[in-house]
């Protein structure tokens, strides 16, 4: 029975993160669990799941959610009351699905006490990959992707030959405004952006697909999670999301992992890894009913946001977190209303140019690079609107 | 230094192996081979790899070649020969690559000497495989693929969960004669057939891949290299050949291995593994290069080749090895002109029809078996003509 600190229980990839627990109650529970105010949605799963510890948002949900939960659950709150659910001393294994930086410090008070890390939480290793990795590998513990593409370049790394890898390839689905041109880009609309033609995702995630930063956060996360220079990380359009990624090996051998869109795969994967169970919940792929797979390269002068994120990758120190920042602020402009959907770009590239790098950072400087740099997208933001 | 022992050296898997011998001259020798009559493609070949011993065809070929060669090479000759050099004591490894069942014996022997087998010799495992896969058990030695499909399903299932394993998905190109329908396969010619629209092969593997027997005994050769049931394989017409083969396994996970067609990829893992090595002659895919990817049902009524490989392998025993002298025979009266494209199937019918299956068979066994079904064959055929 493996025991599991879950982050981010309401979110879409912690609710699939139940479904695989619901569907294998042999093999998991849930010991520790974190949401934020989404107090409807926790109750019945935290009835279900019966963690022994609960992170909330704040003091005042805690207070909400007191009655309501058996006697002997211990609730926590805050940075805080998140880090000891990721900590929790009868877990194995930390799903850590929260969204946004605050997924930073959990992660390595997780590492720090030895567990096996299921990383969703993509600002952990874009801001600070130097760090998490680094920490990780100190304390002899695994990170193990859950997103399709990672958790795809990981399975297609197992049982390879490590020294031999000449390139990881990212598949991009192309977001809601794949086929536009840079023309159409001009006046889309919230809600055009938020059509994405493959997975149903939050908001912010739609929106970074849309403009492939999505996809430039994970180079990012792919350099620092399998320790790859960015000139061998590539990305190409896959409209169908069937191939989740690829890896090229010296002999031009390329291993992918395929099949239908579902974050179940590779939530189960890092669950069950190395191991294999049935999943019920996802179809089957036959490559015969899907009929064609299509490819076409990145266009970066269409989305430069991904070249924003290479080069920041590059360049980085502290540069990632400024870009994380950045965007972060810049797609909340957007879905707000206040700034058009070219403006992230234009946003971010110009907090860039604006951050002075920090060499090494540590989590005290990432932290500042992150709330300058927000700053700075703010005090942009007010000026156009 | 890796010694190997080479059968069918002039052959076109042959020649590729001795390319990929001579890319890496600080990784592998040579210190065997064997191949039929072509002296010519032979002499050039002996000198460049400097082989200890050499299996020719028979007796006139040996003299023929002796004062060609220097004097401490040994030359020896026919079915003797090439099990001396399967089996020749300072090779580590046999790559098998000879046409037709002749290549089982020397497999054997090779097995039988603790050697590991890069097997590109189709016939032995379809006529024998649960001898082969037995005594290879038994002598814990490795039987390495030596074909893009069956080391692509091989390379799928790296560092996986064995026992999680749910489908084979054999890629099958489906020939010359992918397009047509069945009235229009009936008047084809030997010229149609022989033009394969991705791989530049031999003209009875090429007539194979036009009646999709090819695949066909690949469905039974992989029943054996990965101990799996008939009703776990599956095959998916695929025309680019670039999605070499696929791996499902239970959680609904695919694993693939992909690249340009080229066999030098498969031969160099068999010899590499499970290391790779870098293969400057082959090209690197870029999937946007391809642009898609098309993939369609097997028709087995319009392939009915395919189904009677099935049938003749769920049936087992002898059956496979009635199944494939049958189908060598029809080919050769196809590629002769005395027989149609499509008697080929009905031939290959008929002749498992008639054959009195015997329950795991022997080496004799096998031998009577190809003996009989060729001579039942060839009597079909005089029929006909």
């Amino acid at each position: 029975m493996k025991k599991i600190s879950l982050l981010g229980a309401t979110g879409s990839v912690g609710t699939q993160t139940l479904q695989v627990v619901r569907e294998h109650p042999d093999q998991f529970a849930v010991s520790a669990l974190s949401f934020g105010e989404n107090v409807e949605r926790a109750l019945p799963l935290i009835h279900e799941f019966k963690p022994e510890l609960v992170s909330v948002k704040d003091k005042s949900v805690a207070e909400r959610i007191r009655k309501d939960v058996p006697g002997h659950v211990k609730i926590v709150y805050g940075l805080e009351g998140m880090i000891e659910a990721a900590a929790y001393p009868k877990s194995e294994m930390l799903v850590n699905s929260v969204l946004g930086s605050i997924g930073l410090e959990p992660t390595l008070a997780a590492i720090e006490a030895g567990k096996t890390i299921g990383l969703a939480n993509k600002e952990t290793l874009v801001t600070a990959g130097h760090l998490v990795m680094e920490r990780a590998k100190k304390s002899g513990v695994a990170i193990l992707p859950i997103d399709s593409e990672h958790s795809a370049i990981f399975q297609s790394l197992q049982g390879q030959d490590r020294k031999a890898v000449s390139r990881l390839i990212l598949t991009a689905s192309g977001g809601s405004f794949r086929d536009r041109t840079r023309e159409e880009l001009r006046n889309v609309t919230v809600e055009d952006a938020l059509k994405h033609p493959n997975w149903s995702m939050g908001a912010k995630i739609t929106i970074d697909s849309a403009t492939l930063m999505n996809k430039g956060l994970e180079v990012i996360e792919a350099h620092w999670l399998f320790h790859m220079p960015y000139d061998r990380i590539d990305a190409v359009i896959h409209k169908e999301s069937i191939v989740h990624s690829l890896v090229e090996y010296a002999d031009h051998s390329l291993i992918a992992q395929l099949g239908l869109p579902s974050m179940l795969v590779p939530i189960q994967y890092a669950l069950t890894y190395p191991k294999r169970l049935e999943l019920k919940q996802t179809k089957r792929l036959n490559l015969w009913e899907t009929g064609s797979l299509h490819f076409q390269k990145v266009d970066r002068q269409r989305f430069p946001c991904l070249s924003l994120a290479y080069e920041a990758g590059k360049a980085g120190g502290s540069m990632p977190a400024a870009l994380n920042a950045a965007n972060e602020e810049a797609v909340q402009g957007f879905l707000s209303g206040r700034i058009s959907f070219l403006d992230i770009e234009t946003l971010v590239e110009s907090a860039l140019e604006n951050h002075q790098i920090i060499k090494d950072p540590n989590l005290k400087a990432i932290e500042e690079t992150d709330r300058r740099t927000r700053a700075f997208v703010r005090s942009q933001i007010e000026k156009k609107s």
